[in-house]
């Protein structure tokens, strides 16, 4: 019997359905990790809130799930040819370990832009990378190409029975792991994760409340179901790059239509705010789209009053350099550093009586730029941008206090 | 019966038994949680790399399995006074949910320059915090008082049989998790950690290698052991706050010279590199304390060939400032960030030529700090500080060739 056989149906293959679940269940069981779930009370008080943390599976995101699991299920034929996908992201990881363990050919087509830590974990799986002049859409014309003339099975990041299947498995753990939990929420992109959560979870308990967050500068699969059918955004801009998709598939609208209770849409800031507070309350790092679920979840978009509450961490491949900024943002935002700007009489000893008051007041001293100003108040003025690491909005204060107590003017 | 009588018996109160070690499991069951072990064959190549992510332990830290053991064999009359500890990290964190989850009354004496964010979650367990005019020793030396004048028992962060048979608790796990494992790696500070995980470990399997890490900055059970006595440093100067010790317990002491193979040390360089590779490859943020033995694997301080090797993850409270800092030295050291000093003649269009470049290559300027010159070797001169994101070492190099090969003169 070929591994085609033993797998596949001909209804398998065209609906999801939660045998197919089971059975991706069943597959995954040694590829994937289950994800442990974690207690988080006090991301939002007043909540029982749990976080499924698909950022620490293997290639750091849920995707490997849906992408192994549906080529687990391609015909000896279609495995010899192997396995094209267009992506700069997770679905291109997920797709090129799942090659890699299933010992398939995966060829991966990037826009020639794409971040170079993401092209090189693609690469680092065994991936053979097609960089296409241009954009996504270049390399997704580049994908179908090669799908035409090569033979390769395309294998699409959400529209898909197969691969919405695989990442339902994370349902039925989560069924296993939470099993009285009311309510989940959940990213959503293209729409996968979703669909294949929302269908698991409400086939086995139609209680559950399923929520879906999608960034507010990408809300493609909202729009849709708001109007009824499915809508093209022009454009998308969000730090949650994992979400920004433009269009929902055909299938998962459907699925979201019917399984999923509301959608929310949170903003870059909340987004930021999300990602900062498990990094220092849970030590865990999230992209931007792993931490929309928690952001809606702080800032309120969605009722919990009384809901155990579970939210999906779809991912945690951020680039360090976006991580960077998103630390130095929170510290502004909470008042653990602060940039001062003084105005100085340009006269010896200025400086030094700044950083004698700024450090008699506990201010930590990270960077000084000092110059002589062409534009200033007064001919004999000198600026002065102090940038410190404080202990919030009160230290702040304090420590302006004392510099105008003295007479140094900031401005 | 009364609690003291059923937990304790004066012989498990001496000395250090694998009963206890066990006690110890079972008690803290509903307490702790069993932190997950992750497969990471990538941050040694060649070395079948696991992860104990005590990081993601409650509290962020091991440090609550001691704590919590040690008072739940207080007698009823030392529960009633409460218990008082000495520490701005992690045993504050640990002892203060210890206590909130026994019902006993905690004071925390901490340095009054502590930093805040420590006080908080301290604070936000339910412990009275006792700040003290001064440094550590300070602080140590009220809480004894303290002790004294109010009858408090006085848990001290490692040098006690209790306090190490809760952190050999995790060997148990581990014995359970990796049960074929080779070797062990773990961070040490006082030695209460590795001494309840290498008593533990040699006394279920003596083949098993324990191996200790100390920062290169604080190595106190190092040089004590080395010189078959206990030793105090004058002064300890490492990013790892966590295992910052100036001098190791006498039981530690014992129990490491006993049981531990070996004691190496790592740099905070080396340590700095382990916590930006935990964050990037597996979405896990670490304080210094808990990358060090990371950082032994990485720099091959131990020698790992062959051996199923698992690293202990102390801990995971480190102040985003810090992290912020060792993100961007990462990403100076691993040419994703540079900055470029660049000499300009003072004529329009200069900025606009450099941008232009710059733009052309790919790079993404974070900041640029431009100013007239008096001291330089033209009188027209200008400099021009810009801070780059890049791709890599050899993008930066393209980068300033294309510069210079215009005839702009980088310093």
């Amino acid at each position: 019997m070929s591994r085609k056989e033993r797998h596949d149906t001909v209804e398998e293959r065209k609906e999801l359905t939660l045998d197919n679940v089971y059975k991706a269940n069943y597959v995954l069981k040694n590829v994937v990790r289950q994800t442990d779930v974690l207690y988080a009370p006090k991301l939002k008080p007043g909540v029982e809130l749990y976080l499924k943390t698909e950022n620490l599976q293997v290639t750091g995101s849920f995707k490997v799930r849906g992408a192994y699991y549906k080529m687990s299920k391609l015909s000896e034929k279609e495995r010899e040819k192997g396995v094209i996908a267009c992506s700069a992201g997770n679905h291109a990881q997920g797709v090129a370990l799942a090659a890699q363990k299933n010992g398939i050919k995966a060829v991966i087509c990037l826009p020639d832009g794409a971040p170079i830590s993401k092209v090189e974990a693609t690469k680092s799986y065994g991936a053979e990378i097609c960089l296409v002049e241009g954009v996504y859409d270049d390399a997704y014309q580049k994908a179908l190409q090669l799908r035409d003339e090569e033979g390769y099975t395309f294998i699409h990041p959400f529209d898909d029975p197969d691969v919405i299947a695989g990442q339902g498995t994370i349902a039925l753990e989560l069924a296993e792991q939470v099993p009285d939990m009311d309510a989940v929420i959940v990213p959503i992109g293209g729409g996968g994760l979703i669909s294949g959560m929302a269908y698991t979870l409400k086939s086995l308990n139609p209680n559950v409340k399923v929520y879906g967050v999608q960034a507010s500068g990408a809300p493609s699969m909202l729009n849709s179901i708001h109007d009824s059918h499915i809508e093209r955004l022009d454009s998308v801009r969000t730090i949650a790059d994992g979400i920004a998709v433009k269009e929902p598939g055909s299938l998962t609208y459907d699925l979201c239509s019917k399984y999923v209770d509301e959608i929310v849409t949170v903003t870059d800031d909340e987004i930021s705010a999300a990602i900062l507070a498990l990094m220092e309350q849970h030590k865990l790092v999230t992209e931007g789209a792993g931490a929309v679920a928690v952001a809606a979840a702080m800032f309120g978009k969605v009722d919990l009053k009384g809901k155990k509450t579970v939210c999906l961490l779809s991912g945690g491949n951020i680039d360090v350099t976006i991580l960077s900024r998103v630390i130095a943002r929170g510290l502004l935002m909470s008042g653990r550093s602060c940039q001062l700007n003084i105005e100085l009489v340009d006269k010896p000893g200025q400086l030094l009586k700044v950083s004698r008051i700024i450090a008699e007041q506990g201010g930590n001293v990270t960077s000084v730029h000092h110059e002589r100003s062409n534009e200033g108040s007064d001919v004999n003025g000198c600026y002065l941008r102090v940038t410190l690491e404080t202990r919030n909005f009160e230290h702040i204060e304090n420590i302006k206090k004392a510099l105008t107590d003295v007479g140094i003017k900031i401005i």
